[in-house]
């Protein structure tokens, strides 16, 4: 009997829970699912035989040793800032961990102790990061081996809604934390393009999109992601003059998101004054100049960024109900970027039977016999339902599979790791093409 | 004998040391000038009988103590971030304290004690913060004695070149901080119009300016200041509906300096990539879309940010020579904003006999016996040459005034100070006007 202890039992948890549960016969695994709310750990593993549910506070020390020391594994869907402290706990105690997060400074620097201790510390073995590590190394070292050189390298990824639940004028619904999405792009962005050092600043970023097709699906805008730049070392492409990573919306959400990051209302950095007297109509005056009591706040903001010819830019806007005399009903202090997160949590959320998507697409440009070939590499992957999306599968599945894995003896690296080498990413993918996780390849002529 | 110290022989402290130099015999004072540069210290000081330039390192604690020990009174031209560690010293050792700075909440800390030790330790008493808050105190206390109500505060100031030495296409050259001019205005910009709250983010800063006209100087460009919400308490204006500061620069500079902001050169928070191999044009291209190799970078950069139209924006763009194929000369990683600096540190220098120039306007709308009355303060004043400043003469010399002040025992107020009170601003205007720098008054009908 292997023990697994999951700790976080939020959003992204349900297909994990599922998938342990569904391996644990077969796997002789025993599976504590823990949480700091003991309610959600229970909804969660309901009904769900050899699944325990507990409470857990990290800061509880004496509770959280005792969890990790009775496991064999720890998988950690906690926020990111968690980890470190679950993996000193994890070193202490001499068990593997398999986080979804980037790989903190923080993490790196348990590298020596968990190798010295034959442990795997998996990190990045999520959607984004994970599948996309994965998906694309297996092309690459493809490309590799049979003797190509990289010329490009772009991947992008979108978490959106499917086509039969996309019922609002932006093409989205929040299939994962809000708040990302409301902050999604500040700071500045960096890329390679053509050997050319490439920035482009967040006011810009949502007006300098590319368009990306992906076949029976339409076409998509995407905005180049903060940092590409890291990219060419994980993945062995220091040399590539073309790195570029993005996010995908539904064609048209950029131009129109592009209005709340010019007007500021994305900005987390300071408290609104005032803000449970205002209705969001005042809140966007508060950014707007002063207009003419006799024009209609619609036209106004479209005067003043001249988005006065779009009338789908306005439509998506006037849609959210941010121009309307509505109460913002936020009785707390709160940014601009709360703001905009509360009325948005209202109108983008997942219904009951709602399924969200998951595009994911891979552009691989190389010279091989003085020949420039191209390969798309796409997925598109639908949930089921409002729980179990295609944002829990794709960040929770390549988890599991990788618990498996570890438990199975199947993995030989040890220390702080990513998925980026074939005894990760060939059983990985394989095992998510069973479930219907599957990259479709195309040449490109 | 009086003995003042001086900390900081920089920039700005020129017409401070001759002022206190000047009234050194009168005074019965001995001045020490301390600079962490003793050559700059004494060649400040040369010449001048009774001043003392000294070596000075806040962190030589044991020589610091000395000197501040020996003092009467300390006037600190140092970073303000070094401040509180004077203050420490000053308290120990009973001395007053004044400084250009504004308070910092760890100075505001220091208030029971300076207060409880009979000290004055005075900030913000240079020129913004310092000439503002007691020229505009002035005009808000002979309202307020009026009966008038206050209905509108709106105050601009700005460091600029004289005319007679203005022979570049901006209208600017750097009379202090150059670093402080390239970063200005980041963050979020808040103010109040009508009783409305308003906030203005970076990148629409430049674009959304007012025009303020100064009787024989001209047309000005005013971008808001990042907080002007905080001086309401400071200047005992809660209730006003209408309050903005703002920063003056010549008619056309901010719609060319948009450009640089939209662009992202103004940028502190990373570092450019292979900076010792770029040009000026390479450094510009990395934030521009890929261009068509026949088109020009001037062309190319008007078209993106459409103000192809505007031949005055692009030839002060030109002028920089931030478009040119020159090599940028850095060898050292740098910011976007260092780069920047790095050009225009050469291309806006005071050269020898050129003068600067300071100009205020606060504008005071109130209502009195029902009507609603308007008064203008202005205040221009043009500098010597390239040492005496006249951004050293606002600076330097307010602080000298109150300095004789405090010695003089004309000053009863204790603790951390601003000079918004009579006792402070009444003299010290009086005396700068004796010395030239003085505002014009003007109802406007």
């Amino acid at each position: 009997m292997k023990n697994i202890l999951l700790l976080g039992a939020g959003r992204s948890a349900s297909s994990l829970i599922r998938y342990l549960h569904a391996n644990a016969a077969q796997e002789q695994w025993s599976v504590t699912v823990a949480d700091a709310s003991l309610d959600l750990a229970q909804a969660k593993t309901q009904g769900l035989t050899g699944v325990t549910a507990v409470a857990f506070d990290i800061n509880d020390t004496e509770t959280s040793e005792k969890l990790i020391a009775a496991a064999d594994l720890v998988i950690s869907m906690l926020p990111a800032f968690i980890h470190p402290k679950a993996a000193v706990l994890c070193l202490k105690h001499q068990k593997h961990l398999i986080t979804a997060s980037y790989v903190s400074a923080e993490m790196k620097g348990f590298e020596a102790e968990a190798k010295a201790k034959n442990l795997v510390f998996l990190n990045e073995c999520g959607l984004d990061p994970g599948i996309d590590h994965m998906s694309a190394m297996q092309v690459i070292d493809e490309i590799h081996a049979k003797g190509g050189k990289m010329l490009s390298f772009k991947s992008y990824c979108g978490g959106l809604v499917a086509p039969e639940s996309d019922n609002n004028p932006w093409g989205y619904k929040f299939s994962w934390n809000p708040r990302n999405v409301i902050l999604a792009g500040q700071g500045t962005v960096k890329y390679l393009i053509d050997n050319q050092y490439k920035y482009l600043p967040y006011h810009r970023l949502f007006a300098e999109t590319e368009c990306v097709e992906i076949e029976g699906f339409g076409k998509f805008d995407a905005y180049a992601n903060r940092d590409s730049l890291s990219y060419r070392q994980v993945y062995g492409l220091d040399n590539i003059p073309t790195i570029l990573r993005g996010t995908l919306r539904k064609a048209g959400y950029c131009e129109a998101w592009n209005i709340f990051v010019q007007l500021g209302i994305t900005d987390d950095s300071y408290l609104i004054e005032n803000i449970a007297e205002m209705t969001y109509a005042d809140f966007i005056m508060s950014f707007l100049p002063k207009k003419n009591p006799q024009t209609p706040l619609t036209m106004h903001l479209a005067s003043v960024f001249q988005c006065i010819s779009s009338a789908e830019i306005i439509r998506k806007i006037k849609w959210t109900g941010i121009l309307d005399e509505t109460p913002i009903g936020l009785t707390q202090p709160a940014t601009p970027a709360q703001v905009l997160q509360h009325l948005l949590e209202q109108k983008w959320k997942l219904e009951a039977g709602d399924k969200d998507m998951i595009v994911m697409q891979h552009q691989f440009e190389y010279e091989q016999n003085g020949q420039t070939k191209q390969i798309h590499s796409s997925l598109v992957t639908i949930g089921q339902d409002e729980t179990y999306t295609a944002m829990a599968d794709t960040v929770g599945l390549p988890l599991g599979i990788a618990a498996k894995l570890i438990l199975q003896d199947k993995i030989k690296a040890r220390g702080v790791l990513v998925p980026v080498s074939q005894e990760f990413y060939k059983p990985i993918l394989a095992e998510l093409a069973s479930m219907g996780i599957v990259f479709q390849e195309k040449e490109i002529h």
